[in-house]
């Protein structure tokens, strides 16, 4: 007997190669309810969803063990919660409500079964916070646990919000508490995983509510979801739009705990405020300051010659590129 | 410097490291076209495409190295144009024609930036066989070297073809050549890489003109794409739909060359044929049979008490169950 496979009280422990391919998708299938959405839904060689808008909004996020989340860290919940938050959130950030996910899972054949049932509920469960279904996907043997899920969403009859709308005089807002994931992160990293913060990391929490009511104002020139890090996410804004984002760190929302934490390991807090991604907050642009989010700065318009960036005005900051895979 | 990272000629190779995220998407997305469908294409938070008929159908598939494919086997194109096929050929098995896809590429650092050039390639060129576009995806890194798809398809105002809908009557038409992949495959493990056969393994070409004709004529009961192996899939159809599924293996297509190959290898080609997957041809149940297809069966009613089977009826064939992942 595979010693993997011995839980802590030496009772056997199912895994997915005892289930098998087919018994595993039974296991999921049977934990996820469906939505008016759900025209047909796991079973057959698609799904098919209602796109009433007759246009559907698309994107894919992959997560890989010790890379995105680690085991140790991180139950099989909260993976799910956080793979489906990464992309309900761009969903959102496209000025759309997410309808529906599909999700890729390759993994070693010892994984337990139960943890497979626990992605399950993760994703069903943050699917639910904004009416969305899980609806199809794949499972297969690797290496390397991977969960892939693309989102797809339905603009309700309005203009999608991209990076490019962002003029100037326009207001910069941010919905969310930016850097909390990155401080959970350095607290695991520290050791401390005791520590509520943890919680930011393991689960990010993207305010949807807030960005879907922005949405609904039609007052947003360009919306983002913050991944990256909040200046680099603004960055990516500021070039597709042709402008100069300038803004002011004496206004940033600081969750509180993030100062603490800072102390605790001799970090700037507003390092992770600016630079942390993760959190799947919402930056936008907006002719008006209005709802639960926080002004920040200003769209300015460019110099002669001057190529578009993000400035802080009011305090040094380090040359912050945020986070890019390979680097 | 990194013995991995000089090619043959001594010239050193640029790795997905040496480009990062953004420099490797970056090549992704110049090498792609739009099409009229795609409404706003890679580089925002999500792409956004028309669903004209107010539906949208949505499927995925995992492919793992040294599960699916091998690199000393298949170039990134060859990977290229079997990820797209595999999603492409479910989108057009629910008779739905495909209008995008988004990729999700996890990948080791050291993997050449030209692999990557080429499977965006593949991926693109097998897309443009059904007018379908990439319009997103993720780069991101990993031990493990796996390409995630999830295609997009329009149902023209058509039903669905699940795989519930056949009724004792019905024949049975199938699209292709099954059993090629499989034997192609053989050849490659038995060190047979130069044999024109080990293409079918490389880049299936499912017929997806073939389905969507039939599509059409709207005298198809039930349609799924083989990708277990034709008994299996066929299984999956004689379930869902509660019936018997009478196929003749006489009337089988059998591709002259699974014979040659069959001979060469001590295999009996009509197992490749029933039992093979990755064909990705199209196995239907319709009201009459017609266009570019082969009748090899009938539906019949399930006697009292009986479970839904697939039945060859003028052979011995072994259990088969057709591919299952963990097994």
């Amino acid at each position: 007997v595979d010693h993997d496979r011995i839980g802590p009280e030496g009772v056997r422990v199912i895994s997915v190669s005892d289930e098998g391919e087919f018994g595993l998708i039974r296991r999921i299938v049977a934990r996820l309810p469906v939505t008016p959405a759900v025209l047909l839904g796991p079973g057959d060689d698609a799904a098919v969803l209602a796109a009433p808008d007759g246009r559907v909004v698309a994107t894919t996020d992959v997560m890989v063990e010790d890379r995105h989340f680690r085991r140790t860290w991180s139950t099989g919940y909260d993976v799910g919660r956080k793979a489906a938050a990464a992309n309900l959130a761009d969903v959102v950030a496209m000025g759309a409500r997410p309808t529906a996910i599909v999700v890729g899972l390759a993994t070693p054949g010892d994984l337990p079964a139960a943890w497979v049932d626990a992605l399950a509920d993760g994703l069903r469960d943050e699917c639910a916070l904004v009416g969305a279904a899980v609806v199809g996907g794949d499972v297969v043997g690797s290496d390397t646990l991977t969960v892939s899920v693309t989102a797809l969403g339905d603009l309700e009859g309005r203009a999608p919000t991209t990076r490019s709308g962002a003029r100037p005089g326009d207001h910069v807002v941010l919905a969310g508490w930016p850097g909390r994931a990155a401080a959970g992160l350095a607290l695991l990293e520290a050791g401390h995983g005791d520590h509520p913060l943890t919680a930011a990391h393991r689960q990010p929490r993207p305010d949807y509510a807030a960005a879907l009511a922005m949405v609904a104002q039609e007052e947003i020139t360009a919306m983002i979801d913050v991944s990256d890090g909040l200046l680099a996410d603004l960055g990516h804004i500021a070039t597709a739009s042709g402008v100069r984002i300038e803004i002011t760190a004496a206004v940033l929302p600081v969750d509180p705990a993030l100062v603490e934490v800072g102390e605790l390991l001799g970090v700037d807090p507003i390092d992770w405020v600016i630079g942390g991604g993760d959190d799947h907050c919402f930056a936008a642009t907006a002719l008006h300051v209005s709802g639960n989010v926080t002004a920040i700065g200003r769209v300015v318009a460019l110099d002669d010659d001057a190529a578009p960036e993000v400035v802080v005005t009011d305090r040094e900051v380090p040359d912050n590129r945020g986070h890019e895979h390979f680097r």
